[in-house]
């Protein structure tokens, strides 16, 4: 059906979570292809970096080559999803908390959220915290210190996570973001705080990658073996 | 006693681990002072990047100042430690595997080895696996599907973190070292190769940073809450 | 004709090979006329990096300017061609080998076949084998193995390269790509991966370039003098 | 007596101070030599970065070439100073408040401390209150919110200073420091932390310069015309 | 009414100023709900970076929403303003001066001008003055000397800040722009130039945040405490 | 013996070449037990990176642990080399030419040289032929054009390699070093000229990098398969 | 009439050339506006960076506001000329030369002609010379041999400023070009190169700044004083 | 006598000037050597970058090899020049002027003038005129006038070029220097503040290279052809 791919099934039984598709350099017709193929194997099916209107171009796609399969369009998060058939849907298991510094850190903070989710952690968000007022992030120590995993979504100065990670003793997972004037450098600037940070415990994911925070949070909450 | 120094007293309280030490800007009598300080606390007291030197110093400090303490010497991970004293010391308990990529990546690795046991963690290591030969690492299949957390520590194209999270299903915890040639820019061309892992599951810590990568997989190791 | 231009066309006597176009910062009608003059010296004319758009309005110019030759058009490449005319075409010789570590990383990877193909080399190619899921490449080693010559097209972490070098004995090509997230930095992080490759014979080409990819494999699987 | 140097003794007419030797690049003589120029105009003379041998070869060079003349060491602070012979010291003024990170960034503030104090301002000193444990830093909201001007010495992550602008009225100086490992990149990343702070209020001088902190402070301070 | 924000409504009684609306990375939408309910809890609700044409579509929004509400529209600093009802406005404060170096830098000067002027202090700005014609802003040094504060935005060499410091006992603010040939690198080479400023008494600020250079000098105009 | 390496033993039979010794974060004890071993299992042993100081305690070392065995030092290039015993040296293979293009980047270049010839190629050498004086390289046509190989070494410009690559079919490896003054970057400056070659047919690798340059001329020059 | 602008007519007197506009960030009104200021001051008005279109707009802008003046428009160079009225206009003088390394360095050097000529110099170009085919240039030698100065706009490598300047006893301007792929990072590649041009008597300017060239070979060809 | 090295004994009659020795990576043999050679020919022989130790091995060296040759040994340039023996010393032509900011750029403004004054220049100094008190260099109007090329030597901020070039008609050469804080980078903040000089007649030569901007400002200076 299609040559120009070549698929990863076994990679579930290695790494316990699926190959999933990055749709920001691909067509329509490739993800849709692809998306299908990796569901017809019984594995849950996710693409990223799918926009409003390349996400609809997949969705008629589908319909026309695989009619009775359900599609969920994650707008917030870029993401398309489809659930292995089959499957009655297992419980949420752990807690993941995903942060996000300020109001422009959403859209990357959404990602990780939808795949957190997709892969079957329970997750909450708590929005908007940043540090230049301190009684917000403060306000929510309990939720803070109930989470097996945070994710801090920020960009500008980045400084969150190492807060977070004074106060808590699950590890953090910094998720810089390319939100801020000229001097964040499209997000180096955030990603280099959070390398730097004071307080042990965080770890560094991609800039703007939710999807990657996800996974690795994913890992460390599923807690194996 | 000495009023150049704030200790954190109750970090562990907050995040499970004590304050640790860190010893390069720091002159022998000031890492002792501060040790003891922590000792006296009932916790336990370490201090990294105290070269041969200094620990001699820090050593002599600290008979004369505190006789019957006993301080632990890692000579190969340049760190000092304080068991807390009454303490019947508990079973280690996970599993964090550290890899080192090559042998000039050794010293990195066993700062992350002394430190992630001092913490209580079970630690092994495996060592001078890099990707050139890959037959050396996939040798070790077993070894890495049964930990629950993985140290890689690599220098120059600090490929080896996305080998072997596209290996297993444990987080994968990247330490870039500062080994290479001159395009390897201290350490700044492995970090930028494991932020940008193909595999998901891949954090990254600092450059050559042993110390934050062991706190972390503390963090991960001991699956709280 | 044109003056804009001072077309080297002793090349192919010293280096073996003709001067090639670099199309991007041309008009449609400077190309036409470039190719059509490199072609009337008798040479194999190719010009790389014409858009579809572009490629058209070439194709369109010379039509009316140079109405019996034959341009072949290699849209995935981005690419033209116009054969020397009453050459017989030679067998291809000798074998090179591209690969493409990711779907993303094609257009490039297809711009190296095609230069390579067109300087009368024989090209094959492998798809999509990047190192998150080791057991694709290792599957091809009879491939890798027969080759003269191989590139190894990958953005992200870069890291295939060096895989690759350390399973053969010919010289590796890498090809970095501006595949990636932000800290990819448009391809300078998989270039200085590359660079610092842990396992000798690998060489590396400029930042998403195909063509001088291709231009060096010629060299080296020609093997002279 | 010295052609090397062209001193801007008007400089205290036209901004407020005079000028303040750099000793870093200087010899023992000139930077007597200066200081004594300096000192003869009835200006205050101010020797920066002048390490604990360089110091002791300056006042020999001083008691051996102006005897009577008293010159103060600030070894802390790497600071010579000689005061105005018939001044009745003044009162000092307003109140700049010196805030460093942790204990490693304590050089550096000195060097701010003793510059503005010997401007004539007063200045008070808080230390090893990092972000990692927060509480540090709150308990000290009176004096923070007393100062008319703050400086935030910080290395690593260099949040702090951001972290302060979010719990005062007063003008924030970012004051990054060398402290960290690799990617801290010798100050790089927290002066950009410090660019990008959240919390409006931040101004950012350059890496490891108490000595320009605690000029722009006085600056400040004065609050002329 | 919106859960996407978590307005820092208690700012203004810590830090003096209210929370600013950054509204580059917002919808129209949310800029209008944003000044809305800031307005509402009867604080002055500001917000930058709306060009023109998301502007029209605010205003059309807040007509609708909020029908007697006056926003006046800065459109040369691409702002939005809504005063506080019911009070009358006090007379401005102090001094704050601007200046632009040459014409290009006008927009960024321009959004230091009103923001500064909306928090209540009194603004004045000197256009068009760069070094390479020195009397221009040498004729300008009574205006330069009764400042209480000086910004000065200045792209390309951004030379201009360290001369204003040598003239002038006031702070300096130095606010580079993203003006210029490619080695300006988009701001970086003015920020180094004003880092690195012989002058002492020069503060920097973010590239183009014409925003956080008023805010600051807000802070030191005040003179608070 | 030792275990703090894990040799790789078997790569002559997967790549041509054996694993070679990186002298410089090794200890003498470590160099000579590694050289050792590889000796032992009837490989070419070879050390770079040894500086004078170091090899004669390799030498040393050697002498006592091994007393029958010949160890080569060559000093210029700052290598150790044991050739398997029973072994009659075979005719060098095909031709190899480097050149460096000035006196300072000789040492790089000798590097190059004793390794390729230690590998078993027909290896000869050009120096100072920078392209301040293009007669200098311009004389040595027949040589240049008599190589299957090339290795240009050069800091400063690193234009030399583009220019050898107009003039020859062959392959041209450039070879960045970190001769120059300050903008020269180490070694970044020639490294970028170099992959940004305006003539076709180069290849980069690492700055200061003989060895890497030579274990790729071996793999070309081999001519393989 | 426009008091955004601040003129500087006395820098003919001081610099020997008039302040020159520079179109990028304008508006057609206000590029048109300045012109004719200038003008009617009986300078030569130039400005640079005007495309096409804004240059169509600002030709009918003066059509309209003043009528009988004559504007020249160099399209190539995108640039406007307004030369005084009552000159008659002088031989033009010196010998300036500008070379341009390949077919898309054009532009750039067509700005250096163009702001050259009308600054009354004798230009002459050499184009499409790159050091790929050596022969190209030293075909030239007797033309180089003749200027008094020499620009050389080149991209990529940007290695021919340094042959050049290896060929000539006078001073040359290396140009640098953002043309090339990603490794030439938009220009920096040849502007180091430039930078660490191995023959002395290369002088750079900034990135595709051929009016910069122009303005300083036009004050080494005048020869003055 | 010497293989190591290929003079370019034919660059005088190319260029106008002989080649000079690079002492910085040289033993001082090969110094020694290399001079003498030069001197043979009868050309000058100049050496740059021979600090006091390596100049006082060398001058021994060369009195036991050529012990009637008269070697003048610039101590603050770090220069040694031989100048050719039968030669009646010509008057010096022209007027190269050079400015050092502050005292820390001595060193690389005294190379600029040993090496212009070696080859026949006429040159003067000015110093300590940096652009904190631009009263300073204001002063000198009448010189920097009747210069005809003027070099600037500058670090940290590296604005005086500008400056300089806005008040007369002749070519600036800016010479940056490695002098500063942190965020000077090694010089990189001032030659990119000279790149960016907004007043047009500045070009910039390589991070501390006095040699060069020598060679340069010769080149003007003569004014040939």
């Amino acid at each position: 059906m299609s040559d120009f791919v070549n698929l990863d099934l076994d990679r579930p039984r290695r790494t316990g979570t699926p190959e999933v598709v990055y749709g920001a350099g691909k067509t329509a017709a490739q993800i849709a292809t692809i998306l299908y193929r990796i569901h017809r194997s019984g594995q849950i099916a996710l693409a990223t970096r799918v926009d409003a209107l390349k996400a609809e171009a997949v969705l008629a796609e589908l319909a026309a080559q695989a009619p009775g399969v359900a599609v969920r369009h994650h707008a917030d998060a870029a993401m398309l999803e489809i659930r292995p058939e089959a499957e009655a849907r297992a419980e949420p298991v752990g807690s993941v908390l995903v942060i996000s510094a300020g109001t422009s850190d959403l859209p990357v903070a959404a990602e990780a959220v939808a795949v957190a989710e997709a892969l079957g952690n329970r997750v909450s968000l708590i929005q908007d915290v940043g540090i230049a007022g301190l009684h917000r992030i403060l306000s929510h120590l309990d939720r803070l210190r109930a989470a097996r995993v945070i994710i801090v979504a920020a960009g500008m100065d980045g400084a969150l996570p190492a807060v977070v990670a004074g106060l808590v003793a699950a590890p953090v997972i910094g998720l810089p973001t390319s939100v801020g004037y000229g001097a964040a450098l499209n997000g180096i600037a955030p990603l280099l705080t959070m390398l730097n940070a004071c307080a042990p415990g965080v770890a560094v994911v991609n800039i703007d990658n939710g999807f990657g925070a996800a996974m690795l949070a994913d890992r460390i909450n599923r807690g194996l073996p």
